[in-house]
Formats: structure tokens, C-alpha cells, sequence
């Protein structure tokens, strides 16, 4: 029997943080039928947030480093402030969500990541996605909205990376669904030139990815994204794409715009 | 055949601003058997929050007046930071909680409170509580924790009273269970005398609730809390205690301990 099919999308913090960019993503993400998930990312709100209170943020090769009061923060605006305000305005469109954070029904489990070079303080490594309690959700139609904040069964919480997250999920929902991972950022895909937003790299396979690799012509924020990309089409996912956040529904209609990421 | 009972039990804000106080309520609330739900209120930890971000609180007869950017602050404090926190340090104590505002699954439907003499802002008086939701996560063993936060269904949040919720909640879950309700806070129960933490009423019913509100003997602030005990036992909650926070587990299993609400 074929499987149903779950869309797994995954979106950055440039269309979270904008209002406008945020109702767009929000009224084609409500026109997707069938079951999805969306995995939100943070963005500069919560720098701005935390300059308010006080609290600078660090980070390191465009990771953030955690402290304490940064977790707080992170928890405060994405767990609370981004993930409340995204259900909210998916209810109003009819797309029953809810949020959740890796705590919530034990949805992910991580460890903090052990200090080497850097000490990237509460960052939290995935261990276990518990698919079945995200089944249970989906089986009733309910849209799981997830924030970037895992847990490590230990009482402690854990910043994590949206796109791990999302990749995470897409591989484990796999005993139960086919599965298409749609990782959205503010380009329309990977770029051969960062300078030139239509010079979209339409196909990346293996070869031609470390191809370009070799020439260095792959930015340096695009590797993990890319990583991610071709961990889960090599786990099983259907289809992994790399694109705009505005026009998903269409997007996922005509599966002709962003970058195709194959075998 | 009897139905199953559930304890639906409120936390105020002393409860949770305090690390230590909190974390006697969750070594308590872990150890409650059966199913349970948990309704937590604010405290002064938004206040101290909204004093970094240069935010004002003001209040009229208790009551939070919610501008618009106190609502933000509401939803990143109690909706993002007390929820995610109490809800990882239950998973640590074995407890699968999972945190949740009215918005999510369409939990809690409210209207923003109409403006008489006083503009509350966004304020929600609750119109409708998705009881079935509620049914179909308790089925499942998992534990709500439900922060003040509710939704109109039109894409606006509102904050809600936390008595408030737990009473509509206690009511709407009659449909499936036999519902006690626990409205907790940092007294014994029902004070006589204010400044004596011992002058505990042990029962009132609504002719001694009505001869001590007519000697002026009840404290203004423990009047919406008791309107919404006699409320919930009005429509049927089978048990109504307010008292301590502390120790309700004990509270729960002997129901000697605090102020009994009975008709």
C-alpha cells in the first residue's frame, strides 16, 4: 500500500520575523493539503529582544552560542512569543496547529554538545525523534509547528538547529509516511553567485555538490542547510528541496522552483 | 459505569517565579497518579522582564490592563519561558506533559473583553473550551500544561485568567470524566484573617461564603477565585479545594488539608 504523504517544511528566521513575509509564508502554508509539519527557525528578533533586556548575542561560524540567560531568550521568543503568534494566525486560517517545543510529548530528545574548540554552552545535539507521538498528532489532522528548542530528559533545555530539527523529523516520520523535506530560507534556492539571487543551482547531486565544493563555490551558511539536505534524502526522504518560503503551496504543487537535491 | 477521574489542578504565580517553590510542585504534581492536568497562572517574573524591556505593568483592581506589547511580554514569559521550563522539568520526573495556550488545537476560544469603565486591552473572556482535544491527549497519557494565554480564532492571542481556565476546563471535561478541581496558591486556603497564614476556612458553602462577603471578611482578591469554585461546582465539578500548592499530592490523597468548596 502506498503511504501517505507528509510535507515537512522548514522555514528561516527572515520570514518569521517579518509580519508581511510571515502572513505570505502563513496564507500558502495554510493552501497545502494533506498532513505537514512546520519546523520554525529563529532570526533577529530575539537579538533585538535580548539588546532590550540587556543580553548580547554570540556566535561563532553562525552558530549561537547559549549562555543561560540566552536559552531564556531563545525559549522566551521562539519557544513563546514566535511559536504562540504562528498557531495562532494558522488557526485563523483553519489549519488546526499546534506548538511544540522537543519537550513537549517527549518530541526530541538531544544532549548538550560537548565543548571541543568552542563551548557553544545550552546547544542541544538530537539523539531521538519520538515519531509516534508526531503520528498521533498528525492522525487527528492536528499541524505540528516546531520551535528550535530541544530537551535533554533531564530537566535541561536545549537550543537546536531548525534545520537539523527538520531533517530529523523527515528521516524518523518515515516508518509511518512518504516524506518531502522542504528546506525554505529568504532565496529563491542555493545560489552559484550569493550576489545574484537568480543564479539558482536548479539539480545538486552528490558529485556535482562536492564539485562545487572543491571550487569553493559553495558559501559557508549554505553547508550545514546542504548537509542536512543530502543526510535525509540518504535516510530515505522522498524528495529534499531548497527554496523560497513565499509560495510554498505552489511550490509544492509544481515541484519546479528552488534546488532539487537528488541521489 | 463510573468515569475516570481527573484532577485538574491551577498554580499561581508565587509557584512558579520561585526555582524552589516550583520545583517542590513538580517533585508533588509528578507523584499524583492518574490523569491530571495542569493550569499555571503569571506571577511578577513578566513584570520583572517587562521592567528590562522598558515595559510598564499596570493593573486595575488586580487585574493585568494587557497594551499590546504586554501581551508579547505575556506570551514570551508564561507561554514561552514558565511553560517549556515546567513542562521539561515534569519530563524529567517521568510525567509526559505537554505545554499548551488556548490557541493550540483550537484549546480555548475567547473574545477580548468589551470595554466598560475600564479598557482591559487584550483581555480574553473565554467563549468555549475544545473538550474532546483535551479527552484525546488525556487517552494518551499525556499531561496539559496550559499557560493563560487564549485565542479568538481570528488570529489575535488574549490573555485569560488562570482560575478562569482551570474552572472552564474542570467544567468542559464532565463530559468524560469525573473532574476535581485544585485552585492552588501560596496560602493554606481561604484566610479568615489575612495576616494570619492559619485562620484557614475549612468548608464554605455559598450561604457562609455570603454571610462572611456580607461582614466584609472576604480579602478582595480571593473573590474571582471563589466565584469560579462555586461556579465549577454549580455545574457539576465533583470536588473543589483551594489551598496550598505544596505537597498536593498529599493534599489530592488525604483532602484534609485547605479550604473545601461544597453547596
Amino acid at each position: 500500500m502506498k503511504k501517505e504523504v507528509v510535507n515537512v517544511i522548514k522555514i528561516g528566521g527572515k520570514s518569521i520575523d517579518n509580519e508581511k513575509a510571515l502572513a505570505q509564508f502563513i496564507e500558502a502554508f495554510s493552501k497545502i493539503p494533506g498532513k505537514k509539519i512546520l519546523v520554525h527557525g529563529g532570526g533577529v528578533l530575539a537579538n533585538q529582544i535580548g539588546e532590550k533586556m540587556g543580553i548580547e548575542s554570540h556566535f561563532h561560524e553562525g552558530r549561537r552560542i547559549t549562555d543561560d540567560e540566552t536559552l531564556d531568550l531563545i525559549t522566551m521568543v521562539y519557544g513563546g512569543l514566535v511559536n504562540r503568534k504562528t498557531v495562532t494566525k494558522l488557526q485563523a486560517k483553519n489549519v488546526n496547529a499546534i506548538g511544540l517545543s522537543g519537550a513537549d510529548g517527549n518530541l526530541i530528545k538531544a544532549h548538550k554538545r560537548s565543548v571541543k574548540e568552542v563551548d557553544y554552552g545550552f546547544a542541544g545535539d538530537i539523539d531521538e525523534i519520538n515519531a509516534a507521538f508526531l503520528q498521533s498528532l498528525l492522525v487527528q489532522n492536528l499541524t505540528p509547528v516546531i520551535c528550535p528548542v530541544t530537551h535533554n530528559g533531564k530537566g535541561q533545555l536545549l537550543n537546536t538547529n531548525a534545520d537539523t530539527i527538520a531533517k530529523d523529523i523527515a528521516c524518523a516520520l518515515q516508518a509511518y509516511y512518504e516524506v518531502n523535506l522542504w528546506l525554505c530560507f529568504d532565496k529563491k534556492g542555493v545560489l552559484l553567485d550569493v550576489n545574484d539571487g537568480n543564479s539558482i543551482i536548479l539539480k545538486l547531486n552528490p558529485a556535482s555538490y562536492a564539485e562545487l565544493l572543491a571550487k569553493s563555490l559553495i558559501h559557508d551558511g549554505m553547508k550545514p542547510k546542504l548537509e542536512n539536505a543530502f543526510q535525509a534524502l540518504k535516510s530515505g526522504v522522498s524528495k529534499v528541496r531548497i527554496g523560497s518560503a513565499e509560495d510554498i503551496d505552489i511550490a509544492i504543487k509544481e515541484e519546479n522552483t528552488g534546488t532539487f537535491i537528488s541521489a
